[in-house]
């Protein structure tokens, strides 16, 4: 408790009045163009000095969110973005695909790592978002204590100190997991691989959404699998009725889904859908994998439940990954396999045999010693704020009749240009100016979205940022 | 140069002495019952004290090469393990395979993670060993000087500082690799599933030594591929007359093979022998897969070189780990797989993406300071010393016609037991009496060697092990 206490008091006064006035615009109490009380009458209301109310509007009017009118007070700022129109669904019939030779997540995470490049391609945070220093000093001082053993084996099937955290954390995802329903794995990539090849067989046809993230066509293809892509709509993710009638028609082994702020959409799919989904696949014994990499980034309110809340046959296949919100590099996942846990065991020793030991131990402490707890709680905060920062960026930016999703948590922004606009042409333009983009077919099983882009929205606001949206906006013209 | 001076300097004279007189009487310049130099004539020849001499003779005593005879002086030990035969190879006539369901890899690791139990039965040297608080300071080194970088993406093929020491290596080897030609993968694990997938297809048939590693088994099982086991003789490994008569009969996707320091065996290939094996399967356009894991770990004299030097159409995909030698726990591997390279790098991008950045920096920055080869050239000694105390122990203690294997390197020793000695129910019996050891039909792919045990020498002699030895060789009359 005494912890809680210094940590509370350590957030200055106003701040704590900027975030619950921060709130209130959010939650629309007060709405685009209100009159802020003035900040002598939010001084009295508020029992705090005049400086105090000031610096908390200053705060405000720095992230965006009211301006002043001079000799006029301080107004909730519209926001465009709240006017842009939404990415519409892909309207192409469900069809399965055979899956061509791209393979752009290298190049990606190449032009990531180019500090020439503004990283708007790649889905990653900045480095300084994450809590890199503090998490290798925790790593190596459990190296330190271990001694001669800090270079030896983890044990299968990962470590217990983090399959016992994440066991405590399932109640938070809806579930009731225990230690040994995890397995910990090499990020979520290797988790995923992990599961398809437990449910399918090669040639199998797997329903992937579309869009969808790219590593997943990689995968299907190396495992020599087919893909049924079906729509996400930007609100209400996967088109149930869609997949309803294509699995009458259709033989699949596994259906592959990030419910919890869809990459790249953002998306939560609602709780009923979710019901309604799980319902759909267990009916007909077909197994869903169930990504939830970002599931711990609500913009605000409480984490979303995982579709395996709703899972009473243990068909939903449970994986997650620690790279996209803590430390990608230190390559920790986890997977849930429910009645396919064996199998996926027996692969993993033959695949990895285990994963590197300090740095699953040093997630286990973060997560342990409430570290990533409230990590998680200012990084929420961050991401929100460049999402919203992005939005406004773009609407202000690019040409008139670009639709944006509007991300419920994470970083992603997905994007329709209007008209012809060539996403892949656009990324050529791009590069060449300075700027990593994501463009949209590399999101679709079958090549369509050739007019989206995916901009990761990691990195916290900036000029140099600003300056790349300007430009890209200035390149959508020329590419159209 | 200093730095070595100061070394060699740290090494006290007598020790030097006594390890001048280990070579001698290795290499049968003093044999079995010569009378050596009494104390005083050794003190005036090599210009020492008479202590120092004494010193360095009680040296030798204590690692049991010589023994004081009252009145006599010392002589060098016979050593009985000289008389024991080698193991013969299977006797089978290779046959296709399918791979049984056993999964020991998990049950062994849990065994060795046991305290209470006596580590004989995992491949792995004792933590003490290893240099593991070195290892990991410079981890926790890397990893504070990379600051809030620590915890970014390593990008593929693996971080070049590694490969470049890889390449650097190579020449070792007796190859000529490029840092390009590397993928840094978990563990050699990874590293023989990824070139398997790269070069077979479920279904296909691979070559396989027997006896061999029982990790492959299980590996070979999940790709869904068939075994066609080839004896191994104790001495020149596999046997390449049987091996070519089975090409000729059976259509072979890939031979995978452990040419230096052979588990379980311990021989190391010759190198005509190497030169005709590649030659063999090159001609047929069989690509070999070689594992060298334990390569670096000669008794004496130079390293192996690899079968990749004699290698002229890019058809050997070699693989390791420093896993088995430098630090099991950090997950480092490699993969060079020639002509297969960009397909192995797909597969590696889709199974785990990358491997954790710190444990491939540390392993690279010991590789490039010099600390690894300090290393190798004290481990190698110890596990020569282990083994042949191992190969002392049991001729003592173990039932009369016991064969063993004579390793040229690492720290395997292979036993064949007289008669009808059931090794599985020995492995019940030893792991009641608090003992670990690792069946001989683990390392069959068609349930083999049921005669026979492969013991871990990895750990520094104690009476501890010397007594389990002693029990193991009572227990082999109990299970007969």
């Amino acid at each position: 408790m005494r912890k809680k206490a210094a940590k509370d008091s350590a957030e200055p006064l106003y701040q704590r009045l900027a975030n619950v006035l921060e709130g209130m615009i959010r939650s629309r109490a007060l709405r685009a163009g209100d009159r802020m009380p003035s900040v002598r009458q939010f001084s009295a209301q508020q029992h705090v000095s005049v400086p105090t109310a000031l610096q908390a509007y200053v705060t405000l009017e720095s992230r965006g969110l009211i301006e002043a009118r001079p000799k006029s007070g301080f107004y909730v700022r519209p926001r465009l973005s709240d006017l842009a129109p939404e990415p519409s669904p892909s309207a192409r019939r469900p069809k399965i695909t055979a899956l061509g030779n791209s393979d752009p997540v290298e190049s990606l995470l190449a032009d990531h790592a180019d500090p020439d490049l503004i990283p708007l391609g790649a889905a990653l945070p900045s480095p300084h978002l994450l809590p890199g220093v503090r998490l290798t000093r925790i790593l190596s001082g459990i190296g330190r204590s271990l001694g001669a053993h800090s270079i030896g084996y983890d044990l299968a099937p990962g470590h217990e100190s983090l399959r016992r955290q994440l066991a405590r954390r399932s109640l938070e995802w809806g579930c009731a997991l225990s230690a040994e329903d995890f397995l910990v794995t090499v990020g979520a990539t290797e988790a995923v691989s992990l599961a398809l090849r437990a449910v399918c067989q090669p040639g199998d046809t797997v329903v992937v959404e579309t869009p969808t993230y790219f590593g997943l066509a990689n995968t299907l293809r190396e495992l020599r699998l087919k893909a049924l892509p079906i729509p996400v709509s930007a609100t209400d993710g996967l088109d149930l009725d869609l997949l309803e009638k294509a699995l009458r028609r259709t033989r699949v082994a596994a259906c592959v889904t990030v419910p919890n702020f869809h990459n790249p959409m953002g998306f939560v799919m609602p709780e009923n859908r979710k019901r309604e989904f799980v319902q759909l696949c267990a009916t007909r014994g077909i197994p869903i994998l169930e990504d939830d990499t970002y599931g711990d980034l609500p913009h605000e309110g409480p984490r979303p439940r995982c579709l395996k809340a709703f899972d009473p046959g243990d068909t939903v296949i449970l994986c997650g990954s620690f790279s996209k919100k803590l430390a990608p590099g230190y390559r920790v996942g986890y997977l849930a396999a429910g009645k396919w846990q064996s199998q996926v065991r027996s692969l993993k020793q033959t695949s990895t045999l285990i994963g590197a030991l300090l740095p699953t131990l040093a997630v286990a402490e973060f997560l342990k010693n409430g570290g990533y707890d409230r990590y998680l709680r200012s990084i929420r905060q961050a991401y929100r704020r460049q999402v919203e920062t992005m939005r406004e960026a773009i609407v202000e930016y690019f040409p008139e009749g670009t639709a944006l999703s509007r991300p419920r948590g994470g970083y992603l922004l997905w994007c329709e240009l209007p008209g012809r606009t060539d996403a892949v042409r656009l990324l050529t333009r791009a590069r060449e100016a300075g700027i990593s983009i994501a463009p949209g077919p590399m999101f679709s099983p079958n090549g369509e979205f050739s007019h989206c882009i995916r901009i990761n929205c990691g990195y916290p606001w900036s000029p140099r940022i600003e300056g790349a949206v300007e430009v890209l906006g200035r390149l959508c013209a020329g590419v159209g």
